[in-house]
């Protein structure tokens, strides 16, 4: 018996350059259903400044409005440039810092472990893993653009992730209790 | 003849990963004065959800305490490596995010923009840069830590940056109007 709660909400973002996809997903006694999923387009907008503006201003009324009790976010191992991994650094510290401004943790995955919990092959293509959210979901997933199935998997591997530990005798009572076993999860 | 504040104030802003440094200068009718300066040390944190947080809320307490009119922010143009890039960029953009949520517009500057401003020389030693600021705030500037002081540095550029332009016949009676004639000069 654990005394995680039953009932919570997961946030997953993805944030980039152009569109941040983001999505709640609602746990309720293992359960799990889509509370929503959408994309914010960003690319209208003219300066990095405004882009960072609207993802904190976005980020910060769907936690608000939605209550999730925790964000999961990606981890990206690779980048085409210094640039743009710093453009892209920003837009998740903005996001990032929604969450710690609501006080909700934030924990990270690497794309190959989102795609390996989800689908069950670390390669999978992105129409593949929309596939697997639908099946998991029981409701077609047909995300007008991937970044936000790519959200709804980050807060489907995190439930994943947290359960298969709750699931494999090793108690974790609380969220902190599995940040603490397992600190290497937690954005650092 | 211009519009634009003669009293206001400039937040500068060196965020790292071990250490962020940050400046509070007063422009009094075009005369500068050092409210504070301080590094916040993070090293000791362990993750760096921990970091992020520390700095979200110290940036958050500093605009709101030291009530600047704007952030000056870096620009890097290089890293280590992309990971160290990825880092880097969410420590800006949680800090970023602070002026967002406090509603006080972010220009960035590139370090060797920064030093020319200052000290005339893109390429001087961050020693450079501190004797200079003394001789500038006529007060020694000896900070524990040069995250500080290049900091300050950063908030000095923006007050060169922006006074040249008035000073060189361009009217930019407002920061608003200043931001369309330079779009360049603000974070994006």
């Amino acid at each position: 018996m654990t005394e995680k709660k039953e009932k919570y909400r997961i946030i997953g973002v993805d944030p980039g350059t152009n569109f941040l996809g983001y999505a709640i997903l609602e746990v309720n006694n293992k359960k799990l259903s889509l509370i929503t999923m959408s994309t914010l387009a960003l690319s209208h907008l003219d300066s990095q400044n405004e882009k960072l503006k609207r993802i904190f201003e976005k980020m910060d009324w769907a936690i608000r409005h939605f209550n999730p009790d925790e964000m999961s976010i990606e981890q990206p191992f690779y980048g085409k440039n210094i640039q743009s991994m710093l453009k892209l650094g920003r837009a998740q510290g903005v996001a990032i810092a929604a969450a710690i401004h609501n006080n909700i943790p934030v924990v990270e995955y690497l794309p190959k472990v989102v795609k390996k919990s989800v689908v069950g092959n670390g390669n999978a293509a992105k129409e593949q893993v929309a596939a697997m959210l639908g099946h998991i979901l029981g409701r077609p997933i047909e995300p007008s653009y991937f970044d936000a199935s790519d959200a709804l998997a980050l807060a489907v591997c995190h439930f994943y992730q947290t359960s298969n530990m709750l699931a494999s005798g090793k108690k974790h009572d609380t969220w902190k209790a599995f940040m603490q076993d397992h600190p290497n999860r937690v954005v650092k």
